[in-house]
């Protein structure tokens, strides 16, 4: 019977996996069991942002190392989910997802992991990716053993994108093609959970009322299928780990991301008191400028512009309240949240210990 | 007896005053009751901004049309204090503070402005600017009636800097020179108030556990002198506004933000509720970047760096904190609190309508 | 019969017109006399660039007061094209365009302006603004006295914008919209002076191997109409002052820069000689990044990204390279060159004197 | 007798050595002849920059797969100097520099290197490395086979800094230490090429008229001992690669940038022609902002400062000159000349096949 275990772990630059090697190399960890990294850089999170490939070298070619597998090989089967950017108080650092196959218990919190198809160009942002993800998330599902769509707390896809898309491309423009991923990834994730019943390509990025806020996604260049990984409550894992999930109605609420904290079994009041602080495993949170131009009535300029971009604004201010609450900058937080939660505003996830 | 009177008011550009000319307008507020102006515009707050210009500019001239006092004469009289970069979460407004004279009552929130005479360039960050702004403070309280130290909620100071520090300056480098400003200013407010009992030109941004965390200060090119308000309880004033300041002890300090909140008599718990949310009619925030580079041994990347500069950084993250608390905004918040909080904190400090 | 002058005048920030206000005083310049104002300000050129704004608010404070007309009325008939952001070796600075009535000669630079119509939201990138463009630059000509499109040196264009644009516009976003009104009112001088046949709405941002040499476009929110000012050759006027222009065929091709600057009179070899260098007047480029993302096959990091915008870089590289040749950085080097130009490539105009 | 060869190459990102792999893959050069490695990546080129990082583990992963030896001692004898930020025109590539030691003639290009003893951060900007600089440049030269210091063409070193300067650093702030060790090893390679007669270190960053514009120094805090490549003509080694420099007086010194390439045998008239393209292997060049404010009495803005960074500025003004004369992107450009130049000038060096 398997058993989770998440650790949060610092970096002290992009390229540096020293705590995870000292785990590996103390035995605390097994480089084998790792079956999911999800984690913040400190890049500017843009086009030229090269920390999420400097970190997944590093981490591959210390996989690579440890378990004897070659780095190819280790990367079309290991979900390396990275966001790039810790503008404010967020913090570099990385979860490390394991199961241990060897213990586990009667239903604990569960992990499942699935790769769809390669996603050609002319695939993104289309029915066939809708599809193609919801398929994914039931096989990792079903590889946790999960039942039950209510019983799945969070799915992180890392969904692909062009650099030159073609002209068979739903959009020429790269930016554009992300945003199209993300949200069909999001369908795929709200159909596979019942979360939303009805989706085509047509609503993409148009009915922004339509989404699962039990679905966060990455898009990016450099992963050519839907990398996906479910997390849920399951028969059959060990004990001992709790996770929770709240929307976010906008940028200021503040009590849904409470509300997070205290669905993972933590007190928030507001803050983890900080004798729970170390009970705090790992926190994901997604949210989107308000398109209106306006956060209740009061103009922001999050704009995209010559300035600072919109992406940096919104990932230094929502990871600031999401700090505040958690009692610490390790929070994973990221932009592009189309159909993740409600327009304007997003999710919040914490692991925590119970 | 006076009564003080504050308006929080939105602006569609930095020379956007309409808000306040509809005001002046309908009668609702008399221009030459308007003794001071803090406002948030949204540059980015560093040499080359000049919305700050730009703004002021548009004031005076809209309050030289409504008074007939000429505009220079206005800007030497009328405290106007900005603080370009409203990144994230945060806003563009500002706070018209507004006494009128006819009115008036037992003991209220009080209000009084002095400007020391004007400070060279070789006087910056010196004795003599520690000595003039704390009697300024005297004054400016002797103005509002305040007979106590502790009486006074907040003093706001504008503080002068040089472009081209002469030889005698104490920094040739204009930006050390503006954190000398803000030091001094802090220190003299410290000793005026009593929060700092010794203090010398050598101890600034050395000692920096010597602190008032009710002075809020920043500092400029665009003044000579020290400008400063002094917000405080006096008897002679008319009931109905409320004030209440707490310190910060880090940048996720979430807790000093809801006391400081509380402190002004609204319910925060966390944020304040939406009934009450037409009673914040302001809110004052300063914070820093650690200097040890780690919150909570938690390292940030608020560098001083070519990528995006520490003080936005730190307006975005802490802005959207108190934000989030205060349910807008329109909350003015700015870095460079040296002496103004704890080292690596800062203050919060709120009014409202009782 | 008129006599045409150019003053390159300093501003020490975008609110500084001391310099103009000094030739005024002392009687070297009328402000009735003034005709056009080209500059350069020192923001980010993006959406939240004010300095612009600031820049137009002060000029027209000055010339109000100088001459009596309302501020209003002064922006309605006097166009005043800004160009924010001096990245690199440029320089703030404006061009003022003067026309003396009582002075005048044989034949010599010429200058004609005129206003069109006010372009609505939904006609903007339209044929509709195309032949509005085209027709004021013909009013423009005739007002010069230019009767032949070869005698035609430059077109500058000031364009209008909308920052929410409605249903019926062309774009929902306000930087294609901007884009598309440059194209436009590039489609309508080209027309105007034979450099296009055959100009159509379908055509702008598609077909980029139509162009115009001669028009130099900025568009932004600021103005309802498109506001021409045409440069040329005529009789009637004083000599004295030449004019040359020149097309790049790329980012780098220093030749063409060189090649405007002799068309108008100067040696160049490479640079201006230290001798002639109070002869040049002024200096306005346009230029592009490169759309397929390199320069003569060498890939360039120009995005319109996370990271620095691809305008800033643009002004910063093509802004050094006229420079060097302009012996000063006081040169108006502006972005958004659709159909101004070769694809990629641009234009160098020179004024000087004999 | 040995042969040097100069390979300049493009990278699609900052973790593609690829063009690399392939000419070693075809036996057109040999991993084991090569001898230094000088480059720009597309990163900020500040502290949060990872694409020197990212670059650099690349290649030495490379070259360990390739030689056998492993990737740390590679590291201890290979000089990599990376310069990032590619703003502009220029374009991310990297110059490998083999010597074939089976071939060779008479008189040709000749390269040698040395690396100085660890350099700890209290002697950083001090006389000790001064001296040591002094010394690997000798050592470099006597391996090179380089007898006298007029055959030196130009010295690239690259310098140590430290991230968290102790209290016995000459300054507690990494990027004044940073200024302090390019600076010393100016002075160091001044001292051993005879450019600089006296040399101490409280002339340092102060006497910015002694300077040699042979050196080119980057600083950083991945290497800890100064890491020196000379390049200057001697006996035994073959013809057919030339080299040349000049000193820039000033950031818009054309002149300057011109002489350096025809001091190589190249014509540039202005630009290098079109059939002479091929011909130039290499360009390095060195510029800062005037530290008074202005170029030639013109204001300019490259600030220190909350918008875009003063190296930013720099690289893409003086990039963008250099490229239009070389004729390609494809040029090294870096900032922080200190001593390396003229005050507010510059050098620039220009490889090229004879």
């Amino acid at each position: 019977m398997p058993k989770l275990s998440i650790h949060r772990l610092p970096m002290a630059h992009p390229g540096d996996l020293s705590v995870l090697a000292a785990l590996i190399a103390t035995g605390e960890l097994r480089a084998g069991d790792i079956r999911a990294v999800i984690g913040k850089t400190e890049g500017n999170g843009g086009l030229n942002d090269f920390t999420r490939g400097y970190f997944t070298q590093s981490l591959m070619l210390l996989l690579a190392r440890e378990t004897g597998e070659d780095a190819a090989s280790l990367a079309a089967r290991l979900p390396c989910v990275l966001s790039g950017g810790t503008e404010g108080a967020l913090s570099p650092h990385y979860l490390v997802f394991a199961v241990d196959r060897a213990q586990g218990g009667a239903r604990g919190l569960a992990l499942g992991t699935a790769f769809s198809p390669p996603t050609p160009a002319a695939a993104i942002g289309r029915n066939a990716q809708i599809s193609q993800v919801a398929q994914a998330v039931r096989e990792a599902m079903a590889q946790a053993g999960i039942t039950r769509a209510e019983d799945v707390v969070l799915v992180q896809v890392k969904a692909p994108c062009a650099q030159a898309p073609g002209p068979e491309a739903r959009s020429p423009d790269p930016r554009v093609l992300m945003a199209l991923s993300r949200a069909a990834a999001a369908f795929g994730v709200g159909l596979a959970l019942g979360d939303i019943l009805d989706a085509a390509e047509h609503d993409l990025l148009r009915d922004l009322n339509r989404f699962s806020n039990r679905a966060s996604i990455s898009s990016g260049i450099e992963v050519t299928a839907n990398e996906v990984v479910v997390f849920g409550h399951a028969e059959g894992w060990a004990p001992g780990l709790t996770a929770g999930v709240a929307p976010m109605a906008d940028l200021l609420d503040l009590g849904g991301v409470v509300a997070a904290f205290r669905a993972s079994g933590l007190d928030a009041a507001p803050s983890v008191p900080a004798r729970q602080r170390d009970r705090v495993l790992g926190v994901i949170a997604k949210g989107e400028p308000e398109r209106n131009g306006a956060i209740r009535g009061a103009r922001h300029t999050m704009l995209g512009d010559t300035d600072l971009d919109a992406q940096r604004h919104l990932r230094g201010a929502l990871g600031a309240i999401v700090a505040s609450v958690a009692g610490t900058g390790q929070v994973f937080v990221s932009g592009g949240a189309e159909h993740q939660g409600p327009p304007g505003g997003g999710l919040v996830c914490v692991f925590a210990r119970a």
